[in-house]
């Protein structure tokens, strides 16, 4: 732990102004939401990651390798036994060893590559330190390097070379690889636990639900797992929890945004209305229409909840602030953004997502990850939007030509009725998540049996307990992550102590 | 329970003269081995199960139905979105009915048709009816009329079309068909639970461990789940089973077996001999080789072994009578066929499997279902022929054009150290044994937790207790029967009575 450098005041996690969608699928709002574990800066997609990049950071010293994965897992066509090369990253600074049957902690990773998770050290390097475990970050198919077509043009090209691109075969692929590091490592006595945040925690309770005979437990951070088919209520899913945090922070400001919707249409749609907009909002280039506007304060505000980048009070107190000052309903907003966001530069509303994470992740979501987010509700701070599957099909086959399967996670993966289905089956998945993140609308809040457990702070946001401790972090986050680390410490110990009693 | 008609005196399941392997696969010894939950007559592959067929048995009355089933559950090119009619059979003579809710018991298809399971009435009528439980029978993918590509022809035709039949797609296939019976039943809060015997044994505990959301237990008789990789010893594997049970029932017949090998191969390699042997065997054909006549009895004692049909005693006592008469070793083992198998007639070492088992078994052995079976051993009383991997791919490269994967079925469902895995994980699996069976070697035979539990019976063969029961049936059978009715209304019951207790 000496090694770890901890950044005072200021952000651990830079901000990416994120969460517009500039791909060729349909721009609709709910579109602009995505997953992901931090928000990170744009990592630079060509550049690969070495060992002696990583070496040159002060923390913990990763090896890279390669394992030869399987395309296909479940299918045996001829084209099924292709190869990939799957990176993955692995440091033993804290790992007990082997011989001592030391544990092995593995982030399964989401929809982003490696190099995202690696950048800055992660609150798994704690919990590796405190257990003495070995930990080990695999990279996702299709995403990074991970790439099983060679480039990545090809991998991308259409739906026939991105149709291996599913939870199924990635869950899969990280039992194969897991089996063989453990193989290679002769650890085969040492427990081993999966973690993952967002889409990875996903992957990592769902991968302890079909390969207990692999991981003895695992962490799942901020994993909205009920957040498909018809499980939780869309009225109280994802929007509704940024409404709630703008409106918890200030009446006033949620307010305004409310109605700042309707009074960019009203403006935009007036003659020279867009040139106004695009002075009012100091925007880089002038606006063609308003819908980039739109998309780029609605990703704004997402983001913002979800990640509490800006935090939600910033953007709150510079509009409540300008309306103190008179000031009418879109200078207020852009007060906020211009403030928080563009720090006084010109507002660029065409600056998209990590085309590395949002390409793959757009077709995830246009197969399984279908989570039907909208807005029903007059008392929304967005503008009524419902979820409509019909028009989200349409968008999928338009972009793709391919069908969304919206029912297919609760099939393979269940949901419904969880804590009746899993009290008596299944062990060691510990669930954590943060209200002010509005994808913890899908998370699991509550204890489901023993072992089955759940943990939520109130001020938590999406995935802010997988960071890195800081100093100056508060009371809450500290009691979670102690939580965190003893539950997870509490199934090795059980582990080595059932594994005594049989030898 | 009173429609049941009981028949007297005659085996219930009719002879097969089986387990010879006359398909594109190159012949080993070890190829003759087959799962199968009866030994069946060979069912009129081209005649069609139609409800009326059904109706004209006086026991259960089915429907039949076809589901139009996802070809690729996890994969999402174009032509993953195939469909085909999956055919599964209903009987409701039992069912309590929705409102009450109550149970389903699902028989999860093995590798045949589903006319097999329908054609004389199984053990899982009498669960049905002391359990008030719908029937459901569904048939795999591939085999029976659920075909994936229109003929049998095609699907059959190369890797390609035949990549498709995989265990993992089948399992996808249930929880799909299952979801969506329930759903058009109504039957949402109808506890759900799945069966098979042998390898459709083996899918009912693997699906209870997958899709625990959707069974709330498995019944799994005569699974040999741990067949697979190095979880057992060969030296403990299914033909010393063979072995023990002709050493047990006699010394002197298992002898005579042992030595019958190269007898044939010393007689068979002179000048007439092969004229002499099929003298000798009373084949109806003339003999061009010692191979079929060595296979068809080995496949011969397998199958009395592992279905006791004919009974090993029968054969053995035909052997030791006619050596007490002075025969010679060939003439010893002609007289027990002679009068077990081929009852006066001649013999036909050419009468091979079903092809619509065989041919998509042969499939799956080549792919996933690698089961190391060998013999190793000078003490067996078959030829010393040791498993190897390396000559059994060679042929599935050659009949094919595909490598088999050995390690996927431990990757996917686990069995390495099952007892410390499952002790905490999982709950509601029942599996059953005889341990006259040869595949019991990879059988689960003991309790691994409290609620996943094994029953075995020494006297009990390959699925003997999934039979209807007779009148005469022995003691420990009326008892294993007794255990499993009990354990599967116990976890009824306990659903019951735990969704009493939140509602």
């Amino acid at each position: 732990m000496a090694s770890i450098n901890i950044h005072h005041h200021r952000p651990l996690l830079s901000l990416l102004p994120i969460l517009l969608v500039l791909s060729a699928f349909t721009p609709t709002t709910t579109d602009a939401l995505k997953l992901g574990e931090f928000k990170r800066e744009i990592y630079s997609g060509a550049q690969s990651l070495a060992s002696t990049d990583i070496a040159n950071n002060d923390y913990d010293k990763y090896a890279i390798y390669y394992y030869t994965q399987t395309l296909d897992h479940f299918d045996y066509q001829p084209e099924s036994y292709a190869t990939f090369p799957q990176r993955y990253a692995v440091s033993n600074v804290s790992w007990g060893g082997a011989r001592n049957d030391s544990p092995i902690l593995v982030y399964l990773g989401g929809e982003s590559p490696v190099d995202y998770l690696l950048k800055e050290p992660l609150f798994l390097s704690e919990i590796a330190a405190h257990c003495n475990a070995l930990l080990v970050y695999i990279e996702h198919r299709y995403y990074g390097e991970s790439n099983p077509f060679g480039s990545r043009e090809e991998a991308y090209a259409n739906s026939s070379t991105l149709g291996y691109l599913s939870s199924s075969q990635a869950l899969a692929d990280y039992a194969e690889l897991i089996i063989d590091l453990k193989k290679n490592l002769s650890a085969d006595n040492s427990p081993l636990i999966v973690a993952g945040g967002s889409y990875a925690g996903m992957l990592a309770s769902w991968f302890r639900l079909k390969y207990p005979h692999i991981a003895i437990g695992a962490f799942a951070s901020s994993a909205p797992i009920l957040y498909f088919d018809d499980i939780i209520s869309p009225q109280h899913g994802y929007l509704d929890v940024v409404t709630k945090d703008f409106r918890d922070t200030s009446e006033s400001c949620y307010k305004t945004i409310r109605e700042s919707w309707s009074e960019i249409d009203r403006v935009g749609s007036q003659s020279g209305g867009l040139n106004l907009l695009s002075n009012i909002f100091h925007t880089c280039s002038p606006l063609n229409n308003t819908g980039l506007l739109k998309d780029y304060l609605y990703g704004t505000y997402c983001g913002s909840a979800q990640y509490n980048v800006p935090p939600v009070t910033d953007i709150c107190s510079q509009i409540d602030q300008a309306q103190a000052q008179g000031a009418d309903v879109l200078h207020r907003v852009f007060s906020a953004v211009n403030s928080s966001v563009a720090h006084g530069e010109c507002l660029d509303v065409t600056s998209g997502e990590d085309p590395s994470v949002a390409d793959g992740w757009n077709w995830q979501k246009c197969t399984e990850m279908v989570m039907p987010i909208g807005v029903s509700s007059n008392e929304s701070m967005f503008e009524v939007d419902p979820f409509n599957i019909t028009e989200f099909t349409k968008g999928c086959q338009k972009d793709y030509g391919i069908t969304p399967r919206p029912h297919w996670i609760t099939t393979e993966f269940g949901g419904h009725n969880i804590d009746s289905v899993l009290r008596k089956f299944g062990s060691n998945i510990l669930f954590s998540n943060g209200l002010r993140d509005p994808y913890s609308s899908g998370g699991v809040l509550r204890n489901i049996s023993d072992s089955i457990v759940a943990t939520y702070t109130t001020q938590g946001t999406h995935c802010s307990d997988l960071e890195h401790s800081k100093e100056n972090d508060p009371e809450w986050l500290v009691a979670q992550r102690t939580t965190e680390i003893t539950t997870i410490s509490g199934w090795i110990e059980e582990y080595k102590s059932r594994a005594a009693k049989t030898s």
